[in-house]
C-alpha cells in the first residue's frame, strides 16, 4: 500500500476527471498532504488537446487499490464508476457534482458535493475559500473541465458558479475561451481513430437501478450522421456489451455540440425505459432527443425513475 | 407537499440535530430561501436546557414527507435514520459529520460533510465562508451542540475546527463555557423520568450490515452504576425491540461523562460481534469500556467492521 494518498476521476476518464485530478493534486500539495493524481483509463483526444496545450503529462494509470490505501475521489462517488478495490479503500475525500448513489464509507470524510456543471468549478471555489492563488496551469486545467462539462456553458447543466469561475479562470490563464473552447471542442468530436468497441466505452457511465444493469454512453460531434455511418458495428459492440454484462438496457448518446440535441441508439431487454420516459417510439432502435446534451440531468433521470 | 424546504435532524434527535436544524433554518432564510426546522422526534433533556436558556420553542414535529417534498437533512445522512418517506423526498442539501450509507439520491445536490466533532462547526464555518454575521442565539445554539456532541472537547471526536469554533461562538454568545456547558450535560443526563422503553429509544442509531440490523443506543450519565440499577428492566426492553424489530445486536452504551468511560450492555443473535471486535468477554451481558465515550469514532466502526 501507498504511502500517498491517490486522487482520480471516474474510468473512462474524461476532461473534468483528468483535470480535476491534477488540480486536487495541486490544492492538497500547497496544504502540505502527500498526494498524487492518477487516472482509471486512457486520456481521450479532447484531454490530449489540454495536455499537449499545456506540454504537461498525463497522471499514470492506476489499475487497482488494496484495502486501506487513503484516497480522494473527483467527479465521481459511485462505486461501479471507480477503481477496483474501491470497497475497501479508505475514501478521505470526495469531490464531485453528481448525485449519490452506491457509494459508503466506514467512517466519516469530507464530502462536498455541489450541482453545478463541472467539479472543476467546486475546486476554483475552494482555491478561493483558502485564500489559494491559481495558477496558469491550474486555471487551464479547470477552464478546460468547465469548457467540456458545460460544452461552452450551453448544456443546462450549467449554473451561475459556473459562468463566473470560466469569466474568472479565462483572465488567469489569457486564454479566448471562444477559440480555445472550440478547438479543444472539436478535437474531442475526432472518433475516425477509434474502433467501435472503443466508441460505446469512451464515456460509458454503467449504473444499476433495483437490481438491473444499465449503460448510458455519449460521444460528442459535431455531426451526427457522420457516426451513424457506423451504426451497424456500433451495435454489434453494443449487444457483445449487453451479453457479457448481463445489461438491462444500453443507451448509446451521440450529441451534437454545436447545436444542442442528441440522437440515441437503445439496445437490450429493457429498451421500453426509453420510450415511456421520453415519451417516443424508437424507430430503427433509435430516437432523436431535441435540444437533450446532458446525460446526467436530462438522461440519466429519465432511465433512473424508470427502470 | 409544502412549498417550504423542511430542515431536520435524525430521529430520536439530539442537540446537534435540534441545533443545527435551528441554525441551518437562520442560515437558509438569510440567504432568501423558504424554510422551516422540524425535528423528528422528542427533544431531550438536555436540549430543552438549551431551548429554555434561550426562551425559545421546539421545532414542529414532522411524522413524514410526501413524495417530492424538498428537504435538508442535518447531522444524519442514513436513510433509516431519516423521516419516513425519504425515499421519495427531494433532498436539496445535506450538512453532517457522519460517514455516508444507506443513502442515495436521483439527482445532483448540496452535500458537505467533513470528518469533524459536530455539525455545528461545518454551520459556523459556512456562516464565516459567507460572510454572515452570527447572532447571539444562533453563537448559543451551535456552541450548545459542540459542547453535547465532543462533551465539551472531552471527546476523541474534537477536532481543531471544533475548538476554534467554540471559541469564538462562546464569545459572541457571552457565556462561561465550563459553568454553561457543564450544567447543560448534566441537565441531559437526568434519566429518572424515562421508562426504560423511552431509555434504549433516546438516543438510538439503528443500521444494518449484510442484511443484518443492529442498533447502538446511548446514554450519557454521571453514574454509570446509578443507570445499572435498572439493568433488568432496560434488558426486557431491549429483548422486546431485538423481537419486533428483527434485530441482530442490540447495543446500550451508558457512557460516563465526566469521566469518559462506557459500560455497553450486549443482547442479540450476534452479541459476539462485540466480543470480538473489542476483545473482551461479556460478563452479565455486559463489557466495560475504558476511555471509550464516542459512539461514532469508537463503537460503531468495531461493530461495522465485524458484524
Amino acid at each position: 500500500m501507498d504511502e500517498k494518498i491517490y486522487i482520480f476521476g471516474h474510468k473512462a476518464p474524461d476532461t473534468d476527471s483528468i483535470c480535476s485530478s491534477l488540480v486536487m493534486e495541486k490544492f492538497e500539495q500547497n496544504l502540505g498532504l502527500n498526494v498524487e493524481a492518477k487516472r482509471l483509463g486512457k486520456v481521450n483526444k479532447e484531454t490530449e488537446y489540454v495536455l499537449n496545450y499545456l506540454g504537461i503529462e498525463a497522471p499514470a494509470l492506476l489499475e487497482k487499490v488494496e484495502e486501506g490505501q487513503k484516497v480522494i475521489l473527483v467527479d465521481h462517488n459511485e462505486f461501479d464508476q471507480s477503481v477496483e478495490g474501491i470497497e475497501n479503500a479508505n475514501i478521505e475525500t470526495v469531490i464531485d457534482h453528481h448525485r449519490i448513489a452506491n457509494f459508503q464509507t466506514k467512517t466519516p470524510l469530507y464530502y462536498r458535493a455541489e450541482p453545478v456543471g463541472c467539479t472543476s468549478t467546486i475546486l476554483y471555489k475552494k482555491f478561493k475559500e483558502e485564500g489559494m492563488q491559481i495558477e496558469k496551469k491550474e486555471a487551464t486545467l479547470m477552464l478546460s473541465a468547465i469548457v467540456s462539462d458545460t460544452l461552452l456553458l450551453k448544456s443546462p447543466t450549467t449554473t451561475e458558479d459556473d459562468k463566473k469561475a470560466l469569466t474568472e479562470l479565462a483572465k488567469i490563464a489569457e486564454i479566448d475561451l471562444n477559440e480555445y473552447g472550440i478547438e479543444m471542442l472539436k478535437a474531442g468530436t475526432n472518433l475516425d481513430d477509434f474502433s467501435e468497441e472503443e466508441l460505446i466505452n469512451l464515456d460509458a457511465k454503467r449504473s444499476e437501478k433495483n437490481g438491473k444493469k444499465f449503460v448510458i454512453a455519449q460521444v460528442n460531434t459535431v455531426s451526427i450522421p457522420d457516426v451513424l455511418k457506423r451504426k451497424e458495428k456500433i451495435e454489434t459492440a453494443m449487444r457483445k456489451d449487453i451479453e457479457a454484462n448481463d445489461i438491462k438496457v444500453f443507451i448509446f448518446a451521440i450529441t451534437d455540440i454545436l447545436n444542442s440535441n442528441t440522437q440515441i441508439i437503445v439496445l437490450g431487454e429493457e429498451t421500453a425505459v426509453a420510450e415511456k420516459g421520453f415519451a417516443k417510439n424508437l424507430e430503427d432502435n433509435m430516437m432523436f432527443l431535441e435540444g437533450v446534451v446532458s446525460r446526467k440531468k436530462q438522461i440519466l433521470p429519465v432511465i433512473d425513475q424508470n427502470l
